[in-house]
Parts: structure tokens; sequence; C-alpha cells
């Protein structure tokens, strides 16, 4: 692999494949029009202009495409810009594909799946399991590729699930201390409470926010979810209005979003561990690109907080 | 009917039939067991001691039951008692019944069910006339008795039902002045938009919150609903989405339990004639009992605030 | 009338009178001056350049004169911009007012004034009425042309008083179903509640808010206004006091500038009319620009939200 | 003067004249009415009952009489008690007086005026000397017995006046030290910045909020008033204006009651010393009655703290 | 052990040891001193009324006496009260003490020291590692007896140790997940992050704030022990100022009483390890107390909510 | 001194010496590197271009060099920038210093020293007078050459002298009126309170936050500084307590910073002066810049507020 767009320095040449993520189209000075691009790969994006374009130009280049890029990395107000001298769209025989333009999870898909189909077999009351079998089947396609969000934590390739999985790691170990936490509420919670955003949003590579995730958000989407699939499975027992509760409350606060305060214990420390697993996926990603002795950038979904990398001997080799 | 407890000097007598509210057993300094009852007709309620009570008392003279009692009203710390001289339960012949001894709405039932009829009648949009229509047939029964609220606005019998129908009527006189509004979308957003507290309430007479009503709330109870209901009906339109919305916002803010804000035209005005609706009825109530050039108890529900009843001569003939 | 400079796409060439919003000078890279240009007319503004300009250019172009532009329009960081081939002051000979360059209220001036003087003659509470008469008489000029605020909401010539009527039909409406409601104190609080913004706002074309404005606001300026009005006129009941109360705590609450909050019920109504029709006011002409499916850009004085247009069948045409 | 009813231990007995601040009238256990009267002197206020009263007793016995009781001080659920062996209300002989009872500034009227005059005196600005002195005359009465609030600071006989002249202090020694404060401004702005006060109370022995008062509130009656005296004065100068920019935004912030916030260089420190002074009184007489070593009770006003008075030598003695 | 006066029903008899937590004086009204004790044991607290005392019991009865006490249980104004028939201090002989009467960690104190022993034991850091090491062995007495609150969460003997040692077992399961967490630092910032308390508070039985403790508060206190101890052993890495930090910042917020909000990895851990323990300690105390379909009483420290124990059949058993 | 970069009028040439203030490097359009400099001298500072540059002309400017320049101003995008014609590093033999391109206190540094020593020595309290004297002694170097802000205000050099200093003449001036303030204590606190900031910030010409800053900040630095003196120089009274809340609470809130909220009289007083002498400052500078008639910019720290300087005839000259 290439070492990636974000990492090549101003006033080096560039030659690879990129991804469109967006287009802009706009009239120069000249009276003629430009692109806009967005170009992205695993590394990082960059912007690039297409002057004196044609008709067929505006055709090719599409959002999601696939181009053949050769240019030379420069800045432009403090940022950098690619200077395109070739662009065009990547045949069949490049042998490119979209995934491979896309952040990861760096956990593989098949090691996600593989957890979360074990947390569901070793739950033992089978109402919440039967429920939480039959949502994530519904949803398994899905489930497996979409991010978490489409900024801040876990904004990539199969976030959704990895999130899931830390998550459910999180609540074993902390079950194995708190012993009358109930595992299997917490596990049926864990695996359900975001599943809403595979209707919220709008897919997995460049993901948008759906008319139904802005007028009913993932929340009540999947909290409704539940109660249909209970309904179907003949299933009337109250685990499921507890399940739905732990959904309702999972955001912690009214002003965060949640119709209801958590109001049972699974559902605080539901609340606990979706917090925890998402600020530690935002401080690891933003100290891993921080040199010790340094502050991260500001992060906006901490209270726009940077944070410190210590840089005394034993901090990174513990 | 009598002029009510509540209407009754400190230092007169009281004989009359009233409903036990409530029941709490105590002792006394002196080591007998004792009962505190509160007791109320239509026009308020009151405390009440009975002393030294037996087995039989405590069996009789529980909560719900209505009771025959003569005694004399005191004043203890600022508030009235009912000082207790002989008490019994009512007997099958005296002819009294519960709906009696609780405040109603000012506008009778079958006025109420008429209205809503026709406003249901009026709708043209089929897919949100049958959701609306398949949803109050399904509560018709609690609907017409519950009130809309524990405490603060419309806590009576079929206090719901008189603030949906002043709610469709402040909406069809606004709709007249605002005519880009839709009016079916509001009609079926007001008559459900509080459906849900006949599930988060325990009843009509002496309503508490239930269990399902604290851990799920009434808004995401009825968005449910209509799912539901559009599914059973076989409706797939926008409409289901949209008046979901409607419900999940109405209470206009995330801080005050809306998972989600208005967003669309109608979801903003149902809210806000929501408001106005609860106002109005808070504010009136507490007015009727204040005198001119006087000013009414502080309000709770709107913002601890006591309003002035203005005293200049047109004030009240205008 | 012309199309207007706010629906000529990029590229297309312009040729018509526009009114100059605002000039500001500067130097360009080769070190002559140039003016950067707002131009507007009923449609909306754009921005243009006037480079190498003489002395006698900086005293013909200034602020409120109308222009003769033909040009082009282009496309500059995202922003339409006006190239300019020509350009020269209009002549009386060629019969263009200011007035055709501003957005107007849909209601004409003469019917706004004629719905004004009938509320008033409809009042039956003397001290009331005088008051509103002389101090609509003292303004008379101002209060038909005047916008209601600089932004947000009504921000058209003669927007005051649409405002105002609009409310006023809202409070005969609303108080046909509050019967209690005292209807003169509501239409004299409606017509009175913002005529301090005439002395608030610098004028009807290009208002800007006067040093009085920012430094006393326009609550407290028609407040005092109020108790000279009473005093010329001799008059002494307890309305004066309640009709101050009214314009005082209009805004609601003390973080939204008033000093006292609503503790007369007509109060209360008065606040929440004027929030109804401001709100409606900023969600129909935002929605008025959007396609059925879409989202209205976000509307900041709406606490940034943006607004969809639903798509099913009957929403537009019911 | 007798130590005072606040300075009666428990077990003691009582022999003097109390002033009734409030009484009100209840039933008995036995069915007998009696009375609760709240009773003060200089030193602060104590309870007692007066039991089996006769008609006579309850014309008596009202507020604002002075009466000679003889009893002994009780406790009774944590609070003092007066138990009354004796009681009569005060004949003329014994030449007693209501503001024998009341606390007053510790600095006498006189010393109050002659500050309050000196400083009219000093300023040079014509227009703001004569609005000052016009106003002054008018209050000139009541501006030297009412209290600067009905509680928390300065809320005694002159308390007003005494809040007055210590902010004038203070405004000539910050003035000292930042030269460009317009001095004559500031006070101007301290005399009349409370003025309304005088409306906005009710007296000065047991004040409380008039419905001017809350309908209207001190601030924007003051400043009302500023806009009278200018045109009484035929004064039409900036500084009217200005002036009342002063009063309207001596609060400092919209939460507090202000309708504009300061933005005046002298409007921000007249805030200041205002919040300085009412804060100093605040915490100067909770620490008077505190040993070192210990903590004042908490004070609602500062936050509900409480305020640790310090025990090393030098602390007091400095 | 007996079952404790909290278990004791109302009606019945009680005869056993209780040490006195407060007691009050007051006068009767017979004109007789009594006192008001607040009596404890291991299982909760009562209050007595002590009457006609003579000036020996005052002597007698003071705060951490352990009295022998036989009475019975009552119900004044829905509160118990302990009537008192015999009272004495407990002798000698009785081989009572004061600890038998104080709730106590559930976990033994012998098991809570070999924790911390083994956790300190185990840091790689010799900087960090010396400086817990220090300020364990100065503050050893303290540490293992103190509460870690005077209410809300792990207030009772050593409360403090028991927080920190559940703390400590979380962080290890914790960075088992996140193995970037760097392991040290989170048991050096558990260990020292409360110990200021030690300070802050007054001991361990009937533990008030002191003076220092007001006025510094715990995070000042032992954030600048550390500076202390890390001059002491002459140790001068980055580590002592980023372990300052984790203690400056464990309360997460500044309205929280935290000078700097996390801004290392380890601090933002810290802080919510640190709550989350907190409210399962408070959670799981109220549920112990609730039946399976009760909520427990509302809890004032996490936002007065109260909590609810499902009562399907799996919960308890899972 | 020339009249400065800040006020040279656009088109105007310019041919002085300057200081950069800081560097960015950049890629031009034609693929050449070029520098962005921050040019600054006593009057203010002005944005530059250096085209084409060389290695060596990296290695010449950077940051605190002093540059002698000619050139023009223009104008670009509404910010003034400096066009260079010609540009050099100062030789020794220019004879200017960096001192000379920094804005200044108004106050000589010689006569802020002898305000604080002379404050020193009036001090009677022995305990407090010799922390305050060790701590100025041992900062002394910094004390009189640092800002007391990175921005907002007193930003210049020898800025936190002249706030301390301006402090103390209020405190006496103050106190004077208030003599039951004891001043020893609030002349510790004004010269201590801000003393951490000479490690919170990187040093005085271009002042950055350091590490230690960020993490720990000025409040807990000093406070810790203060129980480190104590210990060195035998001190154990109360005093030392007393001091340290003083610092750990002058920011007043905790929203603020402070850990703890002023809980001795002399903490909040230490708060006030602090806040008008900040404030002061922001609004004197700002209005300095402003002509009689307008508003000020808006000033971010006095919550966005612009303020009026009044146009009337005695302000100015009173």
């Amino acid at each position: 692999m290439s070492k990636g767009i974000a990492n090549v320095t101003v006033g080096q040449p560039f030659d690879d494949f990129l991804l469109i993520k967006s287009v802009t189209r706009g009239i120069a000075s000249n009276g003629k029009p430009f692109l806009t691009l967005i170009l992205k790969d695993h590394s990082g994006e960059i912007e690039a202009k297409l002057w004196e374009i044609t008709k067929e130009d505006e055709e090719e280049f599409v959002q999601e495409t696939i181009v053949k890029v050769s240019g030379e990395v420069r800045q432009f107000r403090g940022k950098n810009q690619l200077k395109i001298h070739q662009i065009r769209p990547a045949h069949a025989a490049d042998g490119v594909k979209i995934e491979d333009f896309l952040e990861k999870s760096p956990v593989p898909v098949e090691e996600l799946k593989e957890h979360i189909t074990e947390a569901i077999f070793q739950m033992k009351n089978p109402n919440l399991q039967r429920i939480v079998r039959y949502l994530v089947k519904k949803y398994e396609k899905d489930l497996f590729i979409y991010p978490a969000a489409t900024k801040n934590h876990h904004e990539y390739v199969s976030g959704l699930a990895h999130h899931i999985v830390t998550m459910l790691e999180l609540a074993k170990k902390i079950q194995s201390i708190y012993q009358n936490l109930n595992l299997d509420l917490l596990i049926a919670g864990i695996i359900l409470h975001d599943l809403g955003k595979l209707k919220e949003l709008s897919g997995a590579a460049t993901p948008n926010y759906t008319v139904e995730g802005k007028l009913l958000g993932h929340i009540s989407i999947i909290s409704e979810e539940i109660g249909k699939a209970a309904e179907e499975l003949g299933i009337e027992g109250e685990e499921v209005m507890v399940l739905k509760h732990l959904v309702l409350s999972h955001h912690g606060k009214h002003e965060w979003g949640s119709p209801k305060t958590p109001q049972i214990r699974e559902a605080e420390i539901l609340h606990l561990i979706d917090l925890m697993d998402a600020k530690m996926n935002m401080m690891n990603r933003a100290l891993a690109q921080t040199r010790p002795g340094d502050f991260t950038e500001r992060i906006f979904a901490l209270d726009n907080r940077s944070f410190y990398k210590p840089s005394y001997q034993d901090y990174e080799s513990s």
C-alpha cells in the first residue's frame, strides 16, 4: 500500500489512485467552469481543482468515482492542495475498489462477527436472546459495515461493530467486579443500542443523515423495532420494556437526546460504557498522531480539549 | 350538590360523603395505631385523623372508599383539618359513586366526543385519518375519562379530551390565518400527541405513573403505537414518519423530554398550541380563585410566577 | 418586473437597475483603489467590485444610490459575484425609486392601515383606546414603513405593521376560544409592543440600531412613551400600569431582554402570539424556497434548526 | 435601651415593649381561636401565641401595634418562642414609638443627607445636576427612611441612603485611581439607581412589594422618572439618555433583571460598586455575629456560601 | 449481633446498646430542659427524647458515648422515634466499642491493605512508585479507616480504601482492553486521588468538614502533598507534574470543583472510573433495600433519580 | 519614536525596524517557497509576504529577529498588509533592541517596584510579610517584565506588575471605607494571586502557555509555592491556609477555574478588585481608540459587548 495522500510532504509529486468524496462546480475568473474535488484514500483527504472542464469531465468525475491522478502537493492558505497534472477514471483493469480508500476498523470484520455471535450464544435469558438474535439477523448486512457515527468516534467502515465488540469486552470485565449487574441485559443493550443508526445514516462509505434519521433519530427507531420484534416473536415479558428503556436512556441525559434518563442500574452502566469507549476511541486516535511532549489538536466532541502525551521514559513502554 | 369540603369555614360543622384519596397508618404517642386520611370531594381535599383504630377500621377505610363523615373543620399549623366525630363506609343504598367526588372537565364528555369525531371525519388525508381513527377507537374507553396530567394542567376527569378539543379549536382558527399550515397533520398530531398518557398513568380517579410510564414515557409509547397501527393498516406513506415526528417533538426541547426538536412547521405549531392551552388552563383556574387587585398563588409549572388580576372597571366585563 | 439579481444563474448576463446597499474602499495589489459594492433589488443581493476607481466614482457610488449595471454573474469561493462591465448612477429620467428595490410586506400598506384603524375603533376601554390612538397618530409615518427587525423575521418594508396586523388576527381568534381574555388589553399591547423600534432602528430602507436603541432598547423606550402619553392625556387609571407591564414583559424572559416576566394573563398570551407570528414568518419564508422532500437552510433564530418540507401527495394541496 | 428580645436566653423572663410585625389567626385543638404574633424590637424578632382570644383582642392586636408584654422565652422545635403571661397595647403615656423597634442605618440620617447634598453640590455638569436635584427633592421624604431592599442587604431604616452614601465614597476613591471615569455621571447614577424602590416598596417599617413594583420594577420606574424630569426641566442633551442607560443596566445582566447590559464604562463601574457594597454589607453583618474560628450562617444572596472568620492573632486588630 | 435499631418495627420493644451520634438541648413546654438524641448502631439511626434532664444527664449523655437503652419504637410525623424507658452509659464491663456501631466496608480491612500494597509493589515506574509509597506510608493510619465521603457513596468505615481497591480492579481490567493506557499512572492516580480527604474530613466515626477542608479542599491539599513528597524524595521527572494533573482534574469539570479538566488520557479514565464506582456503590446499596418490581428512594447525588429493580424471573439469578 | 506600523495609512510607504513575531512557510502557486511574516512594533502588528525565498532567508528571518524593512502598506481582503520592497536583519550597529518593539506598562517599572516594595514594607503581620517577601524575591526577575495574560487585559511588558500595583491602590482606598477589611491579607493576596503566571506562561515577549501551565494552572502552582515557602520559613500559623484560600478562590467561581469559591471576606473582595482592574484596563484601552459618539469594537472577554463613548460636552473634560 502506498503511504497515502495525507503523508506526502509539500512540494512532493504524487501518482496514485484516489476516491472522489465530493465535487463542487464553480466558474473561474476567466468565465470558465471548474471543479473542486475532495479526494481521499485510507490515509486522509486533500482538495484539488480541475480547471477549464468539459461537459464530459463533469459527467465522469462524480462522487464515489475512483480516479488515477498524478500531480504535486502544494500549500494554499495554510492547507495542502493537490495540483493536478493528469487525471482519469479508474478502469476495471486497474483492479481497485472503493473499500481500499476508506478507513477501516482495526479489528477484522470476521473477528467482530465472531465476538457478537458468541456473546449472543452465551446469553441465558431466552426472551432477550431471541430479540437480539432476530434484530442482528435482520440487519446483519449493514451492521458489519456501517460506521458508528458520521464523525467524532468510530467513524470508519465496521466502526459500529467495532464499538459494540469493545463495549461487550468492557461489560464482561466490569460485571466480573460488580457481580449483581445482569450481564444478559447489558449484552442485549450493548448490541442493540445504536442499531437504529443503520436507518439513521445513509450508508457505510460516505454516510449522511437520512430524513428518517433527522426526524425520528436512531434511539426511537430501534426502540420501536424492539417492540415489533417482540410482537413478532410472541414475547411479552417485562424484559421487552426493560430493554427498550436501556436503549431510550443510553445517551444519559435529556440534553443529549435521550427521552428518558437511566432508571435501571444496567442502563446507567450501559451509558457509562458507551461514553468510555467513544472517548477512548477519540483520544487514542488523536494521540497516535502526536509526539511525546506535544498536545493533540483540540477534539470538539471532548469539550474542545486537547490532550497531552507525556514524554517521560516509561510512559510509552509500560 | 353540597358546597363541598373546601368551602367549609374553620369552626363549622360538616356532615356529608367524602372519598378516601389516601390512607397512612401511624402509632400515636399513647402507643395506639391511628390513620391519617386524605378525604376529597369535587371541591378539594382535607386531612383527617382516625384515632385508636381497630383491625376492622383498617380493612374498611382504604383508598377509593366513599365514607359518610360528620365532624368539624379545624385549623392545625396553618392548614385545615377535619375533626371526625362519626365515620362509616357508604352503603349501596346511599346512591353515591366515585365520579361524584372528582373534579371534571367543564365541557361534558358527550360534547368532547362529538368534537373529536367530527375533527376526524373532516380529515382529507386517508392515511392520517385511518391511523387516528384506529388509535382513538383502540383507546376510546380511557381517552374520555383520563386527565391530561397528574398535576399542573387539565388534571381532572376527561382532562385529556378537554385539552385535545381546545387545541383542535385553536388549530382550526390559527390555520385560517396561516393557510399553508396543513390542517390534517395538525389534527392528527393534536389528537394523538398525549395518547401515550393512557399507558403512562394508572387511571382516571387517582392517577399515578406506571412503571411503563416512568421507564418509557408517553412520547415513545405513542410513537411506537403509531408505527404498529400503520403496519396493521398496511399504510406506508411518508405521513407515518411525519406524524411520529410531530409526536416525538411536541415537548419542543430535549430538556423537556423530547428526543427530537420540531423540524416540521406543523410540529413547531403543535408544540406552541400545546403550550398555550396548558398555560391558559393553569392561569384561568388560578385567576378564578383570585379577587381583582390581588395576585394568584405562585404557579410552579409557570416558572413559579404569580399572576395579577387587574381591578380597573372594564377588565372583567369586556 | 425583472426576475431579479438573486435569480440570475452563474454565467448569465445581467443588465438592470440595482440599489447600493453598502460600499467599502480597498487598495488592489497593483496599488490602485477599488470599491466593493453590495447591490440589491427586491429579490436579494450580490457583491461586485469596481476596479481602478476615480475620485468621482467614489463620490457618485455611495450608499442608497440607484445604479444601472450591465455585467455577468460569476462564482467566487462558493458565492455569486457580479462582474461589472458598465455602471452609471440612475437619472431622474429612469423613473426608478428606492422602494422598488426593497422587499415589501405581502399585504398592501393600505390594508394594514385599515386593519389597525379598525382594531382601535372597536376598543371599548376609553383609556386604552386613547393612549393607543395617540401613539399611533404620533408615529403614523414610520409605523407603516418600518420593518419589525433588522433581520430574522418581518425584516422588510412595512414589516412591523404586517406583524401587528397578523398578531391582531390571532388575538381575536384566540380570544373567541378563551373568552375571559380581555381583548382590549390584547389589542393595545399588540399595537404598541414594538413601537419603540421606530426609535431603536435608524430607518426603513437600510435599518441599523441607533445609539438610543442600543443604550435604552425599544422596550424601555415605548414603556416611557406610554407613561408620557397618559400624562399628556390626563389618564390615571390602572390601565396605564397594566399596559406598560404588557410591553415590558413581552419578550417573556429576562434572558431575552424583558425587565419583567409576564404576570398578567394577557401579557403571557401577548408573548406567545408574538413568538408564534415571528416563528411562522421565518418558517414560511424559508420553506417557500425549499422543494418538497428537502430541508431549509438552518435558521439561526430558531435555535439553528432546519425544517423539512414533507413530500407526500396531500401535503401542499390540503 | 434593653438588650432586646433576640438576646434573652431560653428560660429567662422578658418584660418590655415589642412591635407586632404580623398576626395570623388560627383555631386551637379545643376549637377556640388564637393568634400567632411575630413580635420585634431593634434586636430581632420572636414568635408568640395568644390563646383563647376575644373579639376585642383581635381588634387590638393588629400589625404595627406596639405592645407591652411580660412572659418567658421557651424553645419549640429548635426555635425560640415567647410564652406570654401578660400583654396590652402601649398607651400614649408609655412614650414609645415605632422607630424605636426597627433596625436603623449605623450612620445617622443627618449625616447621610449631608453627604448626598454635598455630592450633588460638587457636580459640574448642570444637566445631570439639575435632574438629580429635582428627583432627590421630589422623593426627599422617603429617600431618607426607606431600606435598600426587603431583605439581603441594607434592609433597615435609611438603608437606601446608607447604601447610596457608601457607594458615593467608593466612587470618589476609585475615580481618583481611574481618572478618566466621569465622576459626575457616576454620582448621578449612584444617587438615582435605586430611587425607583421608593415606589417599588410599600414603606419603610414593614416593606412589601407594591403592585406597581411587581409589574414594572424599580428599574423601569426610575428610568421613566428621569425622562419626565428632563422634559419638565427642558433638558435635552445626550446626558439624559446616558443617565437612563446607567439606571437600566445597573443590575449588570439580563438574568438579574436589567433590560440592557452595561455599554458605557461608568455603567459597568456603577454595577460593580453596587455589587461590592451590597456584598460587604451582607458579609460584615453576618461576620459581626460570628466568633473567630467559626463560619457564618449560609448567606442565600451570596450563592448560599458561609464565610470563615480567621482566628489568627492579627486578623481583627489590624 | 442484634438485628439493629433500623429493623425494629413500630410498636416493638428495644433493649440494647446504641451510640450517641449527636445531642441537642431544648426547653419543653413545661419549662424543663430536655435532650434530643440521635442514636445509632450498625443498622441505621433513630431519634429519641430524654425529658426533664438533670445537670448530670447533660454531662453523661454526650456525642460518641455508648449507651444502654430500653424502650419502644413509636412513629411521630411519619418518622420512627425511640421512646426511652431506661438509659445509662455503657461500662467498661459491657465490652462494647465504638467500631461496633458504625457501618463498615463489606471487604475486610486486611484484604484492602493487601490489595493496595500489591498494586504499589507491581508498579514499574520508580518515581511514581516511590511517591505513592511515601504518601501511603505517611497517611497509613487514617487511610484504612476513613470513609470516602460524609454522605452519598462509600460513607462508612474504611470506605475510602474500599473505593480505592475497587477502582484499582476496574483500572486493571479496563487497561487489559485499552492496552496503551499507562497502568502505573492509573494506579498512582487512583491511590492518591482522594487522599486529601484525610485532611478534609475530621475523622472516621462522625466525619465533618474541617476548616482546612472547606477553605482548600482535598484536591489542592493532596496536589501540594505530592509536590512536597517529590521534593523530599529528590524526584524531578515529568511524572510529578503528570500525577498532580491527574489529581487536580479528577472531578472532570470546573463546575465539580476541579481547577483543570482532564488533558491526559489517563486523567480522563481516572475520572470515569471514579464516577463509575461511586455510582455503582450508590445504586447497589439503594437497590439492596428495594424489592423486585419497585423503585428505590430518590438518590440526590444521582440527579435525584430513583432506580427500578426489574421483576422478571432471570434478573436476580443471572 | 516613529509613529508605528499600525498608524501608516493604506497606500503610504514605510521604512523602519520591525520585530518578527511569527513566521510560516508556504509554497506559492509557481511552486516556489515563501514566508508569511507577522511583523510588530510598539504600535501594533502587520502581515507581510516574502516571496521566492532562499535557504538563507529561511535561516535569517526567524521569530524574535529584528528586521529593517522598506515597503508600502496595502489592503488585502479588508486587512492591511505590508508589501516588502527591501528587508534585512538588524545589525548590532543599528542599536535597536527587542524591548523597543513591545507594548509596555504605562507606569515605569521602577515605579512599580517601588510600590510593591513599599506595600510589603507596610505590612504588620510578620508571617504574611515574610511569605510575600520570600516569593517576590524568588521571582523578582520575571515579576517585573511578564504580562498579566496572553491577551484580553494587561497583555504587555510589566503588565502583571502594573495590574498588581493598581489593585494595591484600589485595596488601600476601599479598605479606608470598609475598615474591618484586613489590609495585610488583601496586600498579600493581591501580590501573590497571579504569581503562578510566571510559570504558566513561557516568557514576556511572545508569551505562550507552558505544559505546566496547561496541566496545573497558575492557581494551583502558586498555592503550592506558598505552602513550600511557609515550610521553608518555618511558618505554621493559620495565615498560611487563609492566604492559600485567597489565591485558590480568586477567580470567584468554579466555572472560572477556581477550585474553591471565596469563603473569607477578603477573598471575595480580592476577586472583585481583580475583576474591576481587568475590566477597566480593557475598557480604557478600547475607548482610547474610539471617537466620542462611537462604539468600541466588541470586547470578547467582556461578554462580547461594545462600549459607547458619550459625546456630550463635559464628558471628556470632567
